[in-house]
């Protein structure tokens, strides 16, 4: 989507609901960034490209329209601290801790049910901490849209992005192609006919053709009330569970009833818990220069190239080296002879050196360090 | 050259010269080895293969020969500290400290005046410090005739090794094919025709298939009053030098004059200076597993493989790669993915990773590095 002209776009701020909030979850170990994401500083919490962090740069673009003291980020207890570090703006009491991962369904639930006791039915907006935007003021502008859609419809609301090619690597969300006389037709929003798994090549294709896929951003935005009235509707036990805590939230046995509820939780995604099944939903195809960044292959592609299509970043040499992505670190120094195809990214204590195309691989290296009980470099 | 029969063996070790002692030269920057070797640690001062770092390897060799307290290395300032601490038995005046490099002349020079200072007209074994011997039984048996052949015949005595291949990165000695009745056949030592300077392949294949030129491998035997006859004789200058300094051997005085006499010496090896030029000249040609390491890809090739034809030390994750050759250090981790004939060499605050059979290039690094100013990294 292009941003709007700009008489439009003061309307549509008139829109906004004032009390928006958001979300960001933070919960993935990124181990497809190894050597440079770790257990206590995953992907989210790495500056992969360009300046700031992931997670601070996700906070940061939202900032003309949902303000940092009404920004919550849940995370892992691993990563607690860098999220602390990395977001000292944001009030302590906004960090939640998930004793252990459940996927997103529960960390959704809990986080709205925060927002119930704080804020009451406030438009809520989830976000995932990890992904890159590219044009601040379109991703802006579809925001404000879908929490003026969330906000008037009461419906699921997500942010499709339009496919630019046939990834087999996301989940694809169909939309209902309508006139201009639809609801929300304004606000570039569309009624969802489904959610697809992640397809195959042949139907990715097919997808893109088609005109009415988008990729399945993660992104989504509703009510307070709209998303627990969907977890009470189709997560009836996690709604239970939820509801046990309701009271402990933001006293003091918080951390010790978390642990016990989340002991007892089964781990399941908010969109095949209740996007799949809900009605009343919403998508607005985006176009912001979206990408979730799901592997090095990935980062070396959107990194300017030199002559010999390689890009580089901290003191290096490259000497007759083709096709390359070469990164290395503050102190050290890394040096390419002869070499094309390869990723090469060096950190602080591990070096890797992975052929292009094969950095889904990298995953196989954190498993291989687990099972050694290498913990040092996980 | 085989081991010889327990009996001739014990003839030979009678023929020994009791006070034989060795200089061992330990000069260079070893810049083909970086990222390992760095300008305090050199080639000779790492273990690049095996236990024991090269110059720990090339003193322990010659133990039953030569003991330790018979032994000199003339090094840099630089390596100095490196030195003492991985040869502790070593007397400290043994080891001598150039204020610069001048290639191998003036150090022989040297190393001589110091030893007729010491031990009158000994018989003086020169040896690089940084190659590398497998067959160590073989080694001293040469070193043991060469040794009798340079006190009794008062001539030039160097160790050629039987080329197994045409390489071009090595001087060779052509040799006078002579009947048994030769002087010296008994310690297998013939007389040199001539110094070849590194031939072009062609060549070097006519070398090879002779069978009367073996490669130069920089060890010479001879008396002290040999060498320091032939440096009067053909190297007058350094000789007029090398007899300034004498007054000043194993005095207080010695560094200073050290200094002034160095600044004014011309660098010029012994090879072109004295070997090309004199007369009396022996060669043992032997085969005891030599290898002068003289590039990554040379290491490379002597390590053994895996079935996929690669090597690796230190922890490392190796998936789907053939002729590779990995190596990380102590608390680093390497891991490589989809990768084909690659040196990938990970050291503490730099990484290498070179195609094989362009290890030559890696002394452009160091090249890169100095004009750079990058001094930490070399």
């Amino acid at each position: 989507m292009k941003a709007s002209p700009r008489g439009t776009r003061i309307v549509k701020r008139q829109q906004v609901a004032m009390d928006a909030y958001a979300l960001i979850i933070a919960g993935g170990v990124g181990a497809r960034f190894w050597p440079r994401s770790r257990e206590h500083s995953p992907k989210q919490l790495l500056e992969i490209i360009g300046s700031g962090t992931m997670i601070q740069n996700t906070v940061y673009r939202m900032d003309p329209i949902i303000p940092q003291e009404r920004i919550l980020v849940i995370t892992s207890a691993q990563q607690e601290e860098g999220v602390r570090k990395q977001l000292p703006q944001l009030p302590p009491e906004n960090i939640i801790v998930e004793p252990f991962g459940r996927n997103t369904a529960p960390a959704i639930g809990l986080g709205a049910e925060i927002l119930r006791k704080r804020a009451d039915d406030a438009v809520m907006v989830v976000l995932p901490a990890d992904h890159l935007v590219h044009d601040i003021a379109a991703f802006q502008d579809t925001l404000k849209n879908a929490i003026a859609v969330a906000e008037q419809s009461r419906g699921f609301v997500t942010v499709g992005i339009t496919p630019t090619r046939p990834e087999t690597g996301y989940g694809y969300i169909q939309f209902q192609k309508a006139d201009e006389t639809r609801p929300y037709a304004e606000e570039n929003a569309y009624e969802v006919v489904t959610f697809a798994e992640k397809p195959n090549l042949e139907t990715a294709q097919r997808f893109l053709e088609s005109g009415d896929f988008v990729w399945n951003s993660g992104m989504f935005i509703w009510r307070v009330s709209t998303i627990l009235n969907g977890i009470a509707e189709h997560l009836p036990e996690l709604s239970e569970e939820l509801g046990r805590l309701r009271g402990d939230i933001d006293t003091d046995g918080f951390p010790a009833a978390l642990e016990s509820a989340y002991g007892e939780m089964r781990p399941i995604s908010i969109d095949y818990g209740v996007m799949e099944k809900a009605e009343n939903r919403f998508v607005l195809p985006a176009d912001f220069g979206w990408n979730d960044l799901g592997s090095w292959d990935e980062v070396a592609r959107l990194y300017p190239k030199d002559e010999q299509d390689s890009a580089s970043t901290g003191e290096v040499f490259l000497r007759d080296v083709r096709n390359c992505h070469v990164s290395t670190t503050e102190g050290r120094y890394a040096a390419v002879i002869g070499a094309e195809d390869l990723i090469v990214i060096d950190t602080a204590d591990a070096v890797l050196v992975c052929r292009k195309g094969r950095s889904q691989e990298v995953k196989e290296v954190v498993d291989h360090l687990r099972k050694k009980g290498l913990e040092r470099f996980l």
